[in-house]
C-alpha cells in the first residue's frame, strides 16, 4: 500500500497535461477575444471620428459661401476612405465600389499608390487647408479637423497593426503541438479500460481542444476575409448612410443585410 | 497493479473537460462582464460629457443677451438625446417622451429620420455656432463645445457597438454545446455508484453549467430590455434632474423608482 | 477493476464543484478588487486635477488684481467640493464640516438642493467666468480651467457610477448560492471516512469560501461607510493641507490619523 | 466498493484548499504586478514629460532674450522635482542631493515645507507665467507648458496613490492565513505515507506558496527602499544627463551603476 | 480503508506542484505576451504620430514659401527618429544608415551624443520654430507640432521603458527554480509504475514547461535583437515609403522582405 502511493499513475500525467493546456487555451482564446475586440473598437473609432469630422466640416461652414457640392465632395472622400481601409485590410484588390465617391482624376492617381487610405486622409486635409486659408474656416475650425485627422491616423495604423502582426509563432506552433501531443497520448491508457469504446470518446476529448484552437485561429485574424471577421463593409456602409443623412439627403441607401447569416 | 496505474478511468476523462468547461466558463462570464462594465462606463460618460455641455453653455453665455428660454432650449435637447439612445438601443419605437423635450417641428422632421440621437447632436451644434457667429460665445467657447460634442459621439457610437456586435458566434455556440455534451456524458458513469441519487446530482451538477452560461447571456447584451440591463432610462432620468437643476428650476423631476426591485 | 475505472466517486463530483467554484471566486474577488482601484484611482484623479485648478488659478492671477482673498474662496469652494463628494457618495447627511469652507448664503442655499457637489463646480466656473470678463485672466487661461473642471465632473461621475452600480445581481446571488450548496454536500461524504473530525475540517473548508465571498462584497462596495472603504476623508484632508500650503499658509491643518487602525 | 466511492479522502480535502489557495495566489501575484508596473509607467511618464517640457522651453525661448542661465534654473528645478519625488516616496529625509539644483534661498524655504515636489511644480510654473506676462513667450506657448505640468501633477498623484493605499488588508491577511493553515493540515496527511521524508517534501510545498507570498509582498510596494523597488534614483540620474544634454552640455554626470547587482 | 483514505499520495504532492506551476506560468506566459503587445503598440504610436507630424508639416506649409527640400529635410530627419530609436533599442552601435537621411555636419555632431534620437526630436521641433517665427505656420500649427512631438517622446520613452526594466527579477528566478524542482520530483515517482518508459515520459513532461517559460523569456524582452522581436527595421522601413509617398515620390524604396522567415 505505501508502495502504491509513492508511485505516480499515467491519469496523474495525462491529467497534468491536460491542466496545462487548459490554461494555456484559456489565455490562447482570451487573447484572441482582445485582438478581436480591440480591432473592432478600432472600427468603432474610425465610424466615431468620421462622423466628428463631418458633423464639423457641416457646422464650421455654415454660413459661409462654400456650397453643398463642395461639402458633399469631401464627405465622401471620408466615405471612400473607410471603404478603402477596409478592402485593403482584406487584400482584396478590387476598390471599384470607391470610384464612385472620388473625382475621376483623384481616382485615376490613387489607385495605382501604395497607401490608398493613407493618401485619402492627405487629400482631404488639403482641401480643409483650403477653407483655411480662403477664409471661410477660422485657425480654432482648423485646429479641430486636424485633431480629428490625427485619431483617425491612429485608427488606421492600428487596424494595420493588429492585421499585419501575427500572433507571437512560438507560442501558437507550441500550443499546437500540445494538442498533438496530447491527443496521441490520451488514447494508450485508454484502449483496456473502455475497450472500443475508447476510440470515439478519445477523439471526443482531443476535438474539444483542436475546436479552442480554431476558434482561436478564426477569431485572431479579424481581417482576413472569413465569417468571423470584423463586418468592415457593413459598418462603412452604415457610415455611409450616417453622412448621407447628415448632409441632408432624404432618399438613403439600403443597409447591407446578411448572407446566409454572415454580414461582412 | 502496474497495469492498474497505465489506465486512465472515466473519472479523470470527465474532471478533464470539467476543467476545461470551468476555464472556458471562467472567461465566458469574465468576458461578458467586461461588455456590460464597458456599457456603464459608456452611459457614465454620456452623463458626465451631458453635464460638462450644459455647464459649458451655462457658463459660456453668462452676461450675454442670450435668454434663459434659448439655454432651455438646447440643455433640453440634450436630455432629449439621452432618453432617444437608450430607447433606440433598447428597440423600442416609443419616442414619445422625448417629444416634450424638443420643438413641435423639430420632433415631427426627425422621428421620421433613421439616426435620431446623431441628428440632436448636430442639431446643438448648429445652435451653438450660432451663438458663436452672433457673437454671444467666443471662438475659444465654440472649441470647448466641439470638443465636448465629440465625446459625446465617441460614446453614442461605443454604445451602438457593444449593441451591434454579438460575443464572437463560434465561441459562444462551442461552450453551449459542451456544456451539453458535458451534461449527456456525466450521467452515464454515475448511475451504479449513486444509484438513483446520480439523477439529482447530475442535474445539480449540470445546472450549475448551464446557470453560468445564462448568467453570461443576460449580462453581455446590456441593452436588450430586461432586467440586467444598464438602466438607460433612470440614468437619463437621473441626469435630468441635474441639468434643470443647474438651470436653477426649484421644481425637479421625480426619480426613477424600482418596479418590483428593476431600475430600468 | 474495469467496472470501477467507469465509475464516478463522489469526490470527483465534489472535485468538481470545487473547481467551478474556485475560478468563480477567483473572478469574483478580482472584478471586486477592479472597483476598488478604480474608485481609488478616481479619487486620485480628484486630487490631482483639484491640485491642478488651484495651481492654474494661482498661477493665472500672479500680477494681477485678484485679491488673496479672493482666490482663497475659489479654493476653499474646492475643497468643500472633495468633501461634500466624500459625504454624498457614503451618504451621511451631515455636511456642517463644509460649511466653514462657503459663504453663509451660498451654504445655506445649496444645503437644500439635489446634486451638492455637481453645483460647487457650476459656482466655482462662474467665478472662472467672471474673472475673464473682468479681464483679470486670458482666454486661454480660461480654456484651460474649463478643462481642468471637465476633468473634475468626470471623475465626479465615476464616482457616482460605481456607487449606485451594484455588482450584476444574479452573478453574485449565484456565486452565494453556490457557496451554501458546497456547504451542504461537502459533510455527506466526509463523516464516515474521518469521524467527528470531518466536523471541523467540513467548517473549515466552508469557511474559506464564505471569506473570500465576504472579502468580495466589503471591497466591491468602496463608499459603504465600513473600514475597507476609500479614505475619502483622509484624501480630502490630505488635499486641504496640500491646497493651503500652495496658497502660502504657514500653519496647516492636522492630518487625519488612523482610529483602531482605521482612515476613513 | 460503492461505499468506498461515496467518501472524500483527505486527499481530496488538501487537493482542493491547494486549488483555491493557487488560485488566489495567483491572483496576488498578478495584481503585485499590476501595481509594480503602474508605478514603472507612472515614473515612465515623469521622464517623458520632464523631457517634453524642457524641449518645450528650449523651443519656445529660441530667438528671444532669455539666457541659458534662466533656462538651466527652470531646467534644474525640474530635475530638483524628480529627485525629490524619489526621495520623499522612500521616506528618505536626506534632500541635500536636490540641494545644488536650486537656488539657496528656494532651498531653505522648501526644505521646511510639507509637499516638497508639489511646491517645485507650483515654482516652475510661476517662472513660465513670468515669462508670458514679459513677452518672451506667447499664449500658445504658456497653454502648452501648463498642459505638461498639469500631467506631471498626474504622475506625481498618481505615484503618491500607489505608495499610500495599500492593497486591500483583508486579502492579504486571509491569502497569508490560509498559507499558514495549509502548512498546518499538509503533514498530517504525510508522515505515515512517507516517514521521515514528509518532513522536506511538506517543508518544499509549504515554501512553494510562501516564497509566492513573500514576492507578491515584495513587487506590491514599488517605493519600499527595497531591492526590488522602482529605481527612482537612477531614473533621475538618467533624465538628468538627458537634459543637460538637450541644454547643450558636453560634459555629462555618470550614469548610476549597479551595487551588488541592484539598481536604486 | 480509513487508514488509506486519510493518507495524501506522491501523486496528490506532484499534482498539487504541477498546478500551482502551470497557473504561475499562465501569469508568466501572459505577462510576456502583454510586455510584447505593449512594445508593439508603442511602435504603433511611433508609425501613426510621424505619419501626422508629416501631414501637418505638408499641410501648413502649403501655399507658403517653404520648399520641397526644406519639407524633406524634416521629414527625412523624422525617418532617421525612427531607425535611430529602433538601433539604439537593439544595442546595434551601426547607425550608417541613418547617416543618409541627416544633413552631414548634423550627423558629425549627434553620433557623438548620448541619447540620439531624443536630439533629433528636439532639432525639428527647432526647425518648426523657425518656420512659426519666420511667419510661414501659424501659433495654432505650432501648437498641433508640438502636440505630436509630445507623444513622440511619450512613445520614445515607453520604448525605453520595456528595454531597461527586466521582468520582476525574483518572480522569473523562483518559476525557473520551480520548474527545475518539479524536474527532480517527477521521476522519482515514476521509474517503478513505468519502467524505462519513464525517462521519456518525464523529459515530455518536463519539457513543457522549460519550453513555455523559454517561449515566455523569448516575448518580454521584445527589443534583443532577436527573431520575435518587434520587427522595428521593417516598420521604419514601412513609414519610410509611405513618407516619402506623402511628399510626393514616385519612384519608392523596396519593402523589406523577410529572410528566413524572419523580419527584423
Amino acid at each position: 500500500m505505501l508502495h502504491y502511493q509513492l508511485q505516480i499513475s499515467m491519469a496523474t500525467i495525462i491529467s497534468m497535461i491536460g491542466i496545462v493546456l487548459s490554461i494555456l487555451m484559456g489565455f490562447r482564446i482570451s487573447s484572441a477575444y482582445d485582438r478581436w475586440w480591440e480591432a473592432r473598437k478600432i472600427w468603432g473609432a474610425l465610424v466615431n471620428d468620421s462622423r466628428t469630422l463631418i458633423r464639423q466640416l457641416i457646422v464650421f461652414t455654415l454660413e459661409t459661401k462654400v456650397t453643398g457640392k463642395h461639402l458633399q465632395s469631401m464627405a465622401y472622400r471620408q466615405i471612400a476612405f473607410l471603404y478603402a481601409l477596409g478592402q485593403r485590410l482584406r487584400g482584396q484588390p478590387d476598390f471599384s465600389v470607391i470610384a464612385s465617391f472620388l473625382y475621376t482624376d483623384e481616382w485615376d492617381d490613387l489607385v495605382k499608390r501604395e497607401n490608398f487610405p493613407n493618401l485619402l486622409l492627405l487629400h482631404n486635409l488639403y482641401a480643409f487647408k483650403k477653407l483655411e486659408s480662403e477664409g471661410h474656416i477660422t485657425n480654432f475650425d482648423m485646429l479641430r479637423l486636424d485633431e480629428t485627422t490625427a485619431r483617425l491616423t491612429d485608427s488606421l495604423g492600428g487596424a494595420e497593426r493588429i492585421k499585419n502582426t501575427p500572433f507571437p509563432i512560438p507560442y501558437s506552433h507550441f500550443t499546437s503541438f500540445l494538442v498533438h501531443l496530447f491527443a496521441m497520448l490520451l488514447p494508450f491508457g485508454m484502449v483496456e479500460t473502455f475497450g472500443y469504446i475508447a476510440i470515439p470518446i478519445a477523439i471526443c476529448v482531443i476535438f474539444i481542444f483542436m475546436i479552442i484552437e480554431q476558434i482561436a485561429i478564426e477569431i485572431q485574424d479579424p481581417f482576413s476575409n472569413k465569417e468571423n471577421d470584423i463586418p468592415v463593409t457593413a459598418i462603412a456602409n452604415a457610415l455611409e448612410i450616417d453622412i448621407k443623412e447628415m448632409l441632408g439627403d432624404r432618399v438613403l441607401p439600403f443597409r447591407n443585410k446578411a448572407h446566409d447569416g454572415i454580414i461582412m
